[in-house]
């Protein structure tokens, strides 16, 4: 308590700098918007009897996704969980390989892991991306592994290190050069875990597109929704093949035999969730362009609060900024818990970035780098209200009356 | 072909019966109807915001669940297969476990027990439930296994059989106190299988209520859709606690913390998914009112019919009728392939039972019972169409002229 009362003010600015941008609340962290022809597609699921696990929304979302990323395939799934699970699967992660992820992520990205009965292996951020840090990765491969018949074997467990995930967090495109480079010289496979990045580009080129195979999120708090839904996006015809096979139970087409010859999962995106997800694509370039305006206008309410910024896209990026982060100087990082309970008290939702994966009871014992930057991160960044519909309907009006 | 021009009249026959029932088709083996709120309850999820992982269809579907089936607890999950899933995992099944399931099944139930790392054993049928034979079951047993430790261990392969899964197949009850005796006397958890008997009662208590968990599944072509939803019913508040808990990345609640404190999964019902189930549950008693109707048609048109016939609820038991299945005798199943043959040839869709589960690939190699019955299954079943619709209108009719 004596932290908090021993700068009151600094909550207190941020408050009032949040409300210039959003109002006075309450305003929640990520609300989706339906501004398009939801309605319509979902009815014409419900007319036509189309709701289920076949049907012509998700074909066309399919073939959506795939226009607007500039990926060759996109295969419609039930979550971004279930597309990063079959991604590492097709990626040829086997049960007690290492699997390289950041620490600092979602989740769903170690969970993804366990499921193949792999365990994952926790890497340091880059402060400017705020994702996977490849250069310090690099150094580290270099210490702890070595190259046996062509795969990369932690010395240290005498496991084979098989894949590595990159994670695009909060809609920032990670280094992926350097992510390439290193996946490359280690022979590993490279999944992007792109959940938070529709939207974002690297070099004019959309993420997800850059691996073996990236993988997209449409919970309700993303940028895009289908109510709950993921995607796999891959260049490679028999992959994206082989992963429709898997997520719709490995069933072998036949006109009546039920045959299935792999241990396939029940991963299908209702037609009625396809139908959405269509409708807000739609919109996308919209919500891109409310949510960049939303980013200058925290960088203009923040540019006078020192020890403090809101968080840039990286040089040669496009960010989607799904989630605006406002990163504190390490000397204010004692003030965050203290700004997350002004800000949530007077209903601005705010929150911490994840807790690292290797503080989690499940992770604890799983191999890591050191950690310093996403240690960092983690005392000092802050999630603010995002949502696209603060800025869009203003956004709207002002086009019309041009 | 020479069987098939041997008696080419069995096969015209039952298209026959079955046109005289259904029309002349196309008729689709199983499909949704949506004649109720479907639309009013989807438009409220978008006109809210709230499609996706919290809402007040989740929480009001399970409600209705539990108090349509009797269960103490329902949780909502994305599908069937999530639910099997994790149900097992709660049953305590663990890698390298064995799991005694029915070789007549759908592939999910397989699958979810390899999701456990764990490997299937197959258990022969009865004919009379088309469910789990526990008294062969039980021969089989005291032959193969023995209790240690107060665990049942197969002998042959050295590892514990941790649990049983009896299916409803097609909607019909499977001998459930002779399952549940078995489960009791080998130390085994019991999980029933009700993705196919929402609607389907055992000497007047609901299927899916008897064991420590049953799962339901909502899926496009069941009696009630979601889309993709599911659920698992339990009287046991620590298990349902455990499930939501589990099924909602297990998320240990914070006003804005993220930790995880096991393995979770995003195993979620969207609210939108939800909000079609309340509309749909509330149409059920109509549905199973019609479906039995479809059954005693089928029975009439088929009665003539020598050497098949129309599979009817076990005694004492209430079959919400599902799928429709007409059973041929043995001396005809080798007409299996020309019946759906010309079924399917002028529009009516008709399936054979899924190939057995010992039979597939990823399977092939799982320890088994003899399967006779099961076999004889196989060869002698085709499912007919089943749809409430084809007579729901009919029955709306009927019942607003009185």
């Amino acid at each position: 308590m004596n932290v908090v009362l021993a700068q009151p003010t600094l909550a207190s600015q941020i408050v009032e700098a949040i409300q210039s941008v959003v109002g006075s609340g309450p305003v929640a962290l990520h609300e989706p918007l339906f501004a398009g022809n939801e309605w319509s597609y979902v009815k014409e699921c419900l007319d036509t009897g189309w709701v289920s696990s076949v049907g012509k929304f998700v074909d066309r979302f399919e073939y959506d996704l795939a226009a607007f990323t500039g990926a060759k395939h996109a295969v419609a799934v039930v979550n971004g969980t279930a597309a990063l699970h079959v991604a590492l699967r097709l990626a040829g992660v086997q049960p007690n390989d290492e699997v390289l992820i950041p620490a600092l992520t979602f989740v769903a990205t170690a969970n993804a892991v366990a499921y193949c009965s792999a365990t994952p292996h926790f890497v340091d951020s880059e402060e400017c991306t705020l994702g996977l840090a490849p250069q310090a990765l690099r150094g580290y491969l270099q210490d702890i592994t070595e190259i046996r018949n062509g795969l990369c074997v932690n010395r240290a467990t005498g496991r084979v290190i098989r894949a590595m995930v990159s994670m695009h967090t909060f809609g920032h495109p990670v280094d992926i050069e350097g992510a390439l480079s290193v996946a490359r010289d280690f022979k590993l496979a490279l999944v992007e875990d792109a959940a938070e990045s529709l939207g974002s580009y690297y070099h004019g080129q959309h993420t997800g597109t850059f691996g073996l195979m990236g993988t997209l999120s449409f919970n309700g708090n993303k940028t895009i929704t289908t109510g709950g839904g993921g995607a796999i996006l891959t260049n490679d015809s028999e992959l994206a093949r082989h992963a429709k096979h898997l997520t719709t139970t490995a069933k072998v087409y036949h006109r009546w035999d039920f045959v299935h010859n792999e241990i396939g999962y029940n991963y299908r995106l209702p037609n009625i969730n396809a139908a959405l997800g269509c409708a807000q694509l739609e919109q996308l370039p919209d919500f891109l362009k409310a949510k960049r305006e939303i980013f200058e206008r925290y960088q203009n309410a923040f540019a006078n609060l020192a020890q403090m910024h809101i968080v840039a896209e990286p040089e040669g990026c496009q960010s989607n900024y799904w989630l605006q982060a406002l990163l504190l100087d390490e000397p204010v990082a004692t003030q965050r818990d203290a700004i997350l309970e002004a800000t949530n008290n007077v209903g601005l939702m705010t929150r911490p970035v994840w807790t690292l994966m290797h503080r989690l009871e499940p992770y604890r014992v799983c191999p890591k780098m050191e950690l310093p930057v996403a240690e960092s991160l983690e005392r000092r960044l802050i999630n603010i209200p995002s949502s696209a519909n603060l800025l869009y309907k203003k956004l709207a009006c002002s086009e019309s009356a041009k």
